[in-house]
């Protein structure tokens, strides 16, 4: 496998983008990597889309084609990926691979999503799409339901609760308040979150990610193309893709998403390092619960630890172990389809010294993508060129 | 790049299946190819499911992981691919890449869609998730309608009309009529075709495909396994995919999609043949002008002589240079996704000397699918080993 290089990065902002199109949308933040990047966007040979709904929601598919025609690049291969909210993740390894495996020089992974346009009934009903539909859509049980069991069933086994989830609310929101791409930014108290309607007991409207639009891309080349790159790059040092069960029923125990403790597994034994090593996180905080899960699935705060951590602000910029610096999904948004890059996007400024929340010195970065009922994830480990 | 077989295929007939779901469908086609390969399930590195309006007509995305999950397989990567009625084309060349590439051994390609539990307008907003709603879509045109267009314009350059389209129709329903998989061959007589309802004039309902459900799936193995087998491999030549534009307003000329010409090109440059050493070709005539049209951008038939072959019988089983032998997707069906996954099917029953409507001494098979409006094309070239 070749070394593979992030030479260019973009994203709009997360959030409300009234009609503008999700082509739109996904032009602006490919334009924008590309001509960071500093290459001319004839030398790309492989685009990878990832969307999850635009067929549900806006009528429009084949966007990796629309996009490609979009920034008028060569007759190369463009294809859209979907794994529900790992899509961007999904997209992201592709186009890595296309380089590793020596396919082509330069990629571009693209993720995009439009949402905010549609009522809340045909939102749930698209996010639904994620669920194993004959399995487990019968029961009426939807995203917010089933990250609300995680959360009673953890909080019951680890004797942790409002006080722990309200944690990871604060700092990401706060967080999101620093970073002029999130949607949902806010300075919150705990009395705050806690009389924000319910939405499925103990999540609060807080813990919930909200409904967005957005798109994200990154270029990437090989190590090779290095001098001829004009802005900062950092190296994809592991990328990998798991599947875990699409049913509930299929999960030995909602506390852990096995297809996120294997991805994590297989990338630190690529990339060579320890989970001490890594220096930010960006993961999937779909829900606040799912932020406490994630990262302990992830090895990197033991197993019934991570609520505690959260409480005693050891998740913070300046903490331990920064997680979701960028303010996550909680306060960036969730663009579904562009959430795993903008991930990238976020961790990639990190690693070049100028994120907006700056972890201090920071030399690897772990992304993480989880779908559906854990039915799809990507684990990616970013470093600094010279770490 | 490593050699890579077709080591076992499945199918599920291509037709109506009532309450069946996408799932099952694919699960059906999947198990089959799996158990003709005679390898073990648990060596499969990689799954790729192609599928294009699963979202909006069934409500169930993450089918990727849906199918493994049924199948049993690993915590592996499994990726839904889309680019249109190219998904299931884009499908195979995924999986034969995560071989070709030493990412894998064993890889599987998958292909399903659901449709005729929908009503026609339902279908009809679905396919229509193909075009650029924002370039093409306010126009009303639908896909009858593109073709439709096609044909007249073919018809007034070449001077040809009525008595071609209806060869190529009356060709691949008569080749249904012998293929157990196809979903309405027949034997037509031209008054019969030229009674049928029009369509979009020139073409009546006898040139248009039918709306199908159907699934297919073809297990691809290193060429090192061989001695495993247990069905008679067959060796994937070239694979290749491109995009073309995804606006009406971006062909230069309706008589040809440039996706299909570059494909074309690049797929017998990698397999080291000229068009002629093809014996025959699974191409996607979604309409019979279709078929008219791609048969000359694959450099098979010289340029505006298509339709006279068509009209010779220089097409059929026994002839020059014969159009698909399974009745095509007029005949056989086109369950979107699976389309693509089905052509190799077709083919590798023919490089085994097995198919129902066998070519003498068969040893290298074309298949062509192509998405929208030429926004994204496959083109495969396989070959029988002792080739």
């Amino acid at each position: 496998m070749r070394r593979v290089l992030v030479a260019g990065i973009g994203s709009t902002p997360f959030g409300r983008h009234g009609d503008a199109t999700i082509t739109s949308l996904a032009l602006h933040a490919a334009g924008a990597a590309i001509a960071e990047s500093g290459l001319d966007r004839a030398r790309i040979g492989s685009l990878y889309l990832g969307n999850f709904i635009a067929g549900p929601l806006t009528g429009q598919e084949v966007l990796a084609g629309l996009v490609a025609d979009g920034l008028g690049l060569a007759q190369i291969p463009c294809t859209k990926v979907e794994g529900a909210c790992a899509s961007g993740g999904i997209a992201f390894r592709h186009a890595y691979l296309a380089i590793a495996t020596g396919l082509c020089d330069v990629a571009i992974a693209v993720g995009a999503e439009k949402m905010s346009h549609a009522d809340t009934a045909s939102v749930t009903a698209a996010l639904n799409c994620a669920m194993d539909n004959a399995a487990d859509g019968v029961s009426g049980l939807t995203f917010p339901g089933l990250f609300g069991l995680a959360a009673r069933l953890y909080g019951e086994r680890y004797g942790v609760g409002r006080a722990e989830l309200s944690a990871v609310v604060r700092k990401n929101k706060g967080n999101g308040l620093r970073n002029p791409l999130a949607q949902m930014g806010a300075t919150l108290r705990d009395e705050e979150i806690e009389a924000s309607p319910q939405i499925c007991d103990p999540l609060r409207l807080y813990d919930c990610c909200p409904v967005s639009d957005g798109a994200a891309a990154v270029v990437l080349a090989a190590a090779d193309l290095h001098a001829e790159l004009t802005a900062q790059p950092v190296e994809v040092a592991a990328s990998v893709q798991t599947r875990g069960s699409p049913r509930i029923g299929g999960h030995r125990d909602l506390c852990s998403f096995d297809a996120t403790v294997s991805a994590a597994r297989q990338a630190f034994a690529t990339a060579g390092i320890e989970p001490r090593m890594v220096d930010l996180v960006e993961l999937h905080d779909c829900f606040s619960i799912a932020e406490i899960i994630d990262a302990e699935d992830l090895g990197l705060i033991p197993r019934g630890e991570s609520a505690a951590w959260a409480r005693e602000g050891r998740t913070g910029v300046g903490g331990d172990r920064p997680i979701n610096p960028s303010g996550g999904l909680l306060a960036k948004g969730h663009p579904v389809g562009a959430t795993g890059i903008g991930q990238i996007y976020e961790t990639v400024l990190q690693l070049r010294g100028a994120h907006p929340n700056q972890v201090r010195d920071a030399a690897f970065g772990l992304t993480h993508n989880l779908g559906g009922t854990g039915v799809a994830c990507t684990v990616n480990i970013l470093k600094r060129l010279d770490a």
